[in-house]
């Protein structure tokens, strides 16, 4: 039987940085990974395959850093372990003994068995299997009447992408209110329904599916609760994900509300030598202190770091307590991004705030030739001022200005100290120091504070 | 005799900050503000009208918000000042009492009366004046040789812009070995020196000006220490700025070393009810706890809040000690930013670091089409793990990232912490959640501090 040090189960983000951290600060230590394809994707840059990449060899990620340090690598799926014998089989009935194991098993795409006719032919989901996508390319480029189900993230990007090819019609059909209504408030949500009509798309809003229809196995029509019926010759579902646990329930380990596998704040499992890291692990949400369900390629990472460090014993201490969640999305040219809690969030957590906001250009003076309108929002404990969370709606470089609020709420940062914070600013590139969008959101935060609190 | 509470002598980016923030915080008082001119200029924008905005009225900035707010202005130099009856009198020869005082001069340009030649005509400054930029422009608008001496920012940006024209030769001369050698490393500043000569800039480094040759009184022109004779019909000297500090001095205010208002951290002189802001006054820097010379707007604009705030009793706690520079600036597509210490700060103030690095594109994959090589160094006290200062080359997102990293600093946060800072990353917009550029060179920072503590 072959023996590791550490098995890794999963080669995505979580499992190759875990693995490239873990062999560099645990000199020595054989390290395993299994993976269940050869080839891997970049997560986030799947949505861009389909049109901007044109190409699925162009969104590759492979374990080549994780085999360069010195791991092994093996394209054989898991199909059993024994947390007694620390030890494990896979598909092709070989047997492996480990010291550590991680759960690096990420998420998959959630299927809506209760739609009718979910299981079609040409009824597709985004997946991150590189032969998937591979086959899933070459669909879309064939298909002229698309319809998308779900307007989060991945519904919103596919469908952004694919209408920039003139020749197809892509329809986008949500549930809630607005498209990214999870993930920003009712006015960047709003802001974001008419940002994908301007791109092409065809949008439904509060429609749910009532059914997938189809001849001969195949889809040909998705139908909608108000009697629409839009022509399709690909449906692509994408009403979210879930962590991928069926080993690890399988296999005995506690998963939680969320079927994601239960963690300690250092990745641990309740069985001595087991972890799991990223999507298919729990999150203790930083401003709520309850498992959410955050499943981010960057706070991914940023565990699996601190596992990487930590496998053997706690060397690196986790300075930030909890995941936050800081993310962005581009539609057209038009960028928006969030940090921590969102509105809607710091209500259902029951935290009295206030909401500092600003907006003005995000270059200065307004004549350079690419400045574009920004806007800050910045969402402020009542009891201390501190900034548990911002939402923002810019041009490229919000994607860089969400996390210096990202540092902020993770450094606790209360907006009467961001008044005096000290910026660099330049004309070509930022907005005036003036005018500096999070220093006029920290100004309107603390005049708001002060009329709340008498 | 009119009667103020508030006099702020200066119309520049502190002077109109001090004036908002002021008669926000303090309502009821009565503030005044005297200018030299009836326009102002955006000071960082200067450069950019002489080609990119092309037009001066297109970088104007006026006290209109400081007079929508409350606030009047005159257009009437002060000529001297009793600190003892508290009163102030004008070119115009008006007398004004108050009971606040605030010097906002700023800064001008330096003159450097030992190069032969220096006052001829057709010998230029950048100043902040908005009537002299005008007829500076219509000056490089004629030139087709023209010799800039001096390659710091206001220098390197001047030569980017004009080289712009294909009609014109444009020589920049320095005396040090590199460009831009005061605020980057010989890395960088080596690489300022390609860029700047991508842009079609004739560069002269390590070449002191011996005379600027004319005939009539208007020079023609310029003559280096190796015998070079650069033909010139326009020479603009840029060789730095000093504080505006000569009605100071003349009133009886203490100045520092560089000529500077002493003021304390809350911005007071020596003098009750006398304060000093922006360029001005004597900064403190946030690494080196001694009286540097920053003169930046971000920086004035920062102070400029926190007095406003104080004007008539500490409302509002200097947070972040002392004065960080954090700035940015782009030649070509490229731009190089910098926060706090580089390395030869570092060195003369004494402090043991070590330096950080990590390069990798500022998209992910890196085939998406507008991806840019960026390159991170951090310059971390060995004591502690503090991150003083960060160097960054990159394209357009440089600009914001340097503010993450100039939070770091302000917040001194470790490397040892850094590490697992929670990033938002896209694909369209930053670097990969397994090679997000602060992340990676935390890392590398935290391999050399083991390394140097054995």
């Amino acid at each position: 039987m072959k023996q590791y040090d550490v098995i890794i189960i999963g080669g995505g983000p979580s499992g190759i940085i875990t693995g490239v951290t873990g062999i560099k600060q645990n000199p020595g230590k054989k390290f395993l990974m299994f993976k269940e394809e050869e080839k891997g994707l970049v997560p986030c840059g799947i949505p861009y395959i389909l049109h901007d990449l044109n190409d699925v060899d162009k969104n590759t990620m492979g374990p080549a850093p994780f085999i360069e340090a010195g791991g092994e690598v093996s394209v054989d799926p898991v199909t059993s372990i024994d947390f007694e014998r620390k030890t494990l089989k896979t598909k092709s009935e070989t047997e492996y003994a480990y010291d550590k194991l991680v759960f690096a098993t990420g998420s998959v795409p959630i299927i809506p068995k209760f739609i009718k006719g979910y299981d079609l032919a040409n009824v597709e989901y985004i997946s991150k299997s590189y032969n998937h996508i591979k086959a899933l390319k070459a669909k879309t480029d064939s298909a002229k009447n698309i319809v998308i189900i779900g307007a989060g993230f991945i519904g919103v990007e596919v469908a952004e992408q694919l209408a920039k090819y003139k020749d197809k019609e892509v329809h986008l059909v949500e549930m809630q209110n607005h498209c990214l209504c999870a993930a920003f408030s009712e006015k960047l949500s709003s802001m974001a329904d008419s940002l994908i009509q301007d791109q092409g798309v065809k949008l439904h809003t509060s429609r749910k599916v009532m059914e997938i229809a189809g001849i001969e196995g195949k889809a040909n029509a998705v139908l909608l609760d108000d009697g629409t019926k839009l022509a399709a010759d690909l449906v692509i579902i994408a009403i979210g994900y879930r962590p991928n646990t069926d080993l690890a329930k399988a296999s005995g380990l506690d998963l939680n509300c969320n079927k994601a596998i239960v963690v300690d704040n250092y990745l641990r499992c309740q069985i001595k030598d087991v972890f799991a890291v990223g999507d298919c692990s729990q999150s203790i949400g930083f401003i709520t202190g309850r498992a959410d369900n955050i499943m981010l390629a960057s706070t991914a990472t940023a565990e699996a770091r601190i596992l990487g460090y930590n496998l053997f014993s706690i060397k690196l201490l986790r300075n930030f307590s909890g995941t936050l969640s800081v993310f962005a999305t581009q539609i057209g040219p038009t960028v928006l991004a969030s940090a921590g809690a969102i509105k809607q969030a710091a209500d259902a957590a029951g935290i009295s705030y206030i909401c500092g906001e600003f907006e003005d250009v995000d270059r200065h003076p307004g004549a350079i030739s690419d400045a574009c309108q920004q806007y800050v929002s910045l969402i402020v404990s009542l009891a201390s001022g501190a900034i548990i969370g911002s939402e923002i709606c810019g041009c490229k470089s919000a994607g860089e200005l969400i996390n210096v609020v990202g540092l902020a709420i993770q450094k606790r940062v209360t907006v009467y100290e961001l008044i005096s914070y000290q910026i660099g600013t330049h004309p070509l590139l930022t907005a005036a120091p003036t005018k500096y969008v999070l220093i006029k959101a920290a100004e309107n935060a603390v005049a708001k504070l002060k009329k709340a609190q008498g």
